[in-house]
């Protein structure tokens, strides 16, 4: 028998035992030696995730849900019958946070985990659902077996983390009063589209929690890239979550006649761009690491087969768990820029657009993590995050830990995006597992 | 006494005759041996630019001229005034072209010459305004000096030369049908805007001329590129328009996400993109000679800074007077073009959208050219014209001859455009002594 069929058969077990209410109802509490016994239901789990996958479900494949839209709304329903089903008691905070909370029997912090049910525009339905859904399951979980926490337990579902991580950061109070004008994916200003979820955007302060409101925070997660298949690993340990910087760079150089104007005679700021985005990726790749440098978007103008181009700008964004090691290569990469302008006689202007800090995930955290994935004879590998999280934000308020499962391809953010439910269940017993924990060492 | 200070005095001395019509009018017929001592009137060539540019001066400089605007309509009664006034007996053919004629004393067929005076949009007011007023300054120093030819003279100002060198291809044949219903930059359809300049499109064949129906056509105009200015040259002699061979080249990668897909597991089509524009570049440049190659249109999908681009559209143009050197160069291209996709794990593919087959001009003509400009005593050079021109589809019907005056820093197409006066007056000049000249050999 082989490990995956060992997890599968005694997810069976447990699972059927799990799913009948009827006999759960009667199950006595569980004790802390049989807690260890405990598998969320996989079956109900993935059926969970096809059911929301019809909110926004686009005739191509995938889905459109995007934040305050009306498959939003039905999706953050639908979640909140689940959580009711899971005995959560379910209120929406001022900034849009569905919350779902179960009591503990001390008098403690609470232990927080979650993720986000919003989705990019012809996404998936595994980020952020996966560990929406899994949070639940392990509520759903606990509730059948009569296990009491110490500390009360909060599944939260995030508003709009595709938007620039807006339910997350109303949370951790960084979301200015600026931003709730801005229009969303949606057409609906971020004020608008809270109201339409349930929030109170003139009380936003109201869904503030302090450093030292939150026991931990704990969010499970598709990986997004390849790793974790590639190298056969059940379970990616988050390290952290990069840091993100992103600069627009403007080249200018002289517009003129493709026809007339010579080869030697030309001062092309998209001949300059192009030794420039090959050397973004020179320059990342030069040194060891997981640091990732990309440039997404371009612009030529005035854009005209017959004419050189005199004006580029494009996006250059760089990400690292260390902020050093990306303002090192922003450095290399300047310098290099500027001998590209010197040479052809172009101008490379850098701003700065947007900078995310690296947001480290707490030691102790991931050593539970470890722990609890190893008595479940799951593989674990460390990694950072290459992608951004709602993690990164309760970073600022309390030790935080992320769990990732394999996904296919390493394709998210498209209808491609898949993760085997096999692993998907392993990930939620992880998180089940890592709560109990926590619950008892912090 | 410079050259130029030469050549100023004599213009002085002619103009200040030329200009007074009451003197004008008494003046002799002027025989064989005087012609040569004939020349243009510089102040009134250079009045004549300067009012034009009032018809679609934009206010931050230079002129917007569209074919079949406002400001087109109102330059075009402009300059058949100027016609009028240059004794010219003004008619519009049926695909819009002005034409102004003179008789010949010889029953023979019509020298031709002439240029445009619609613009691109922010462009200058040299391009094709100093070939078309020069043509009528031409006719008046004929007029005013009772200059008889043998050849009728034809003055054209063909029409929408920046928009596809409609006028010309309409007086050629190759203007189909299908083509006068494209919408042009002004807005109407080419059909439309025939109509809205006086020419009749449903009877657009009226302005269809035969191979024989002309004895030559001769093109004053700007260079447009900076070898003259640079080398201190008078006047281009034209030895032909280049071809222009246009593609646009799709580069199919797989987009995804920026942060989570490892450097080494990117099929990133910005990036082989940017290695396709360098190789273009190298390779174009790796020959001796005047090719030119340009990408000049560049789009990536989906163009956020985020995620990695999975699909490129550029456009890749080269020009040369020699079309087996086009395609050997566009051979290199796309296996290079191949190498990259082989190396990145993506593919390119090629759609050819138009070839115009480069057009020489007539030997002879240019010799006529040269020897004109060696009397006026301007120094030459032969050069290939890296523009489209009328001149290359009145190529397919007469022996064509184009001649360059100086663009000061080779700009164009741009409110920097910019000819001397001088330059322009002694362009004026030759194109008088070459139609003299064809007028007495042809």
């Amino acid at each position: 028998m082989n490990r995956r069929e060992f997890n599968l058969g005694l997810l069976a077990t447990i699972g059927s035992v799990a799913t009948v209410e009827s006999v759960t109802a009667h199950t006595p509490s569980v004790g802390l030696s049989s807690q260890t016994q405990l598998r969320v239901n996989q079956a109900r789990l993935i059926e969970h995730i096809d059911a929301l996958a019809e909110f926004g479900k686009n005739p191509q494949g995938g889905v459109s849900r995007l934040a305050y839209s009306e498959a939003d709304l039905k999706g953050r329903a639908f979640v909140q019958g689940l959580m009711r089903t899971a005995k959560l008691d379910v209120t929406i905070d001022a900034a849009g946070n569905i919350l779902g909370r179960r009591p503990g029997s001390a008098n403690l912090t609470v232990l927080l985990f979650g993720s986000h049910i919003d989705t990019v525009p012809e996404g998936g339905n595994y980020d952020g659902v996966v560990g929406s859904l899994g949070a639940i399951e392990v509520a759903q979980t606990l509730s059948e077996n009569n296990v009491t926490t110490r500390h009360p337990l909060e599944v939260v579902i995030f508003q709009n983390e595709e938007g620039g991580l807006i339910g997350s950061r109303a949370m951790d109070g960084e979301l200015t009063e600026k931003e709730l004008d801005l229009v969303s994916r949606s057409g609906k200003t971020i004020r608008e589209g809270i109201k339409f979820i349930g929030g109170s955007p003139e009380q936003i302060a109201g869904a503030r929690r302090k450093i030292g409101d939150i026991a931990a925070y704990v969010e499970l997660h598709i990986e997004q890239g390849g790793t974790l298949e590639a190298e056969k690993i059940d379970i990616g340990i988050v390290e952290g979550i990069v840091g993100i910087n992103w600069w627009d760079v403007t080249i200018e150089g002289f517009a003129n006649h493709a026809g007339t104007t010579a080869m030697n005679n030309r001062h092309d700021a998209l001949l300059a761009g192009a030794k420039f985005i090959e050397a973004v990726n020179r320059i990342v790749t030069s040194e060891p690491g997981r640091q990732v440098g990309t440039v997404g978007r371009v612009q030529a103008l005035p854009g005209a087969p017959n004419v050189i181009p005199g004006r580029v700008i494009l996006s250059l964004e760089l990400r690292d768990l260390d902020a050093a090691k990306i303002n090192r290569l922003f450095g290399k990469i300047r310098a290099e820029a500027q001998q590209i302008g010197t040479a052809s006689g172009t101008t490379f202007d850098f701003k700065e657009i947007n900078v995310n800090i690296p947001a480290p995930t707490d030691q102790r955290v991931r050593e539970v993590i470890r722990t609890a994935a190893g008595e479940l004879r799951l593989s674990t590998k460390q990694m950072p995050s290459g992608a951004g999280h709602d993690a990164q934000d309760m970073a600022r308020l309390a030790p935080v830990g992320m769990i990732f499962v394999p996904s296919i391809g390493g394709i998210s953010h498209s209808p491609r995006e898949f993760s085997r439910p096999q692993d998907i269940a392993n990930g939620a017993n992880v998180l089940l597992h890592t709560l109990l924990k926590l619950d008892r060492a912090f």
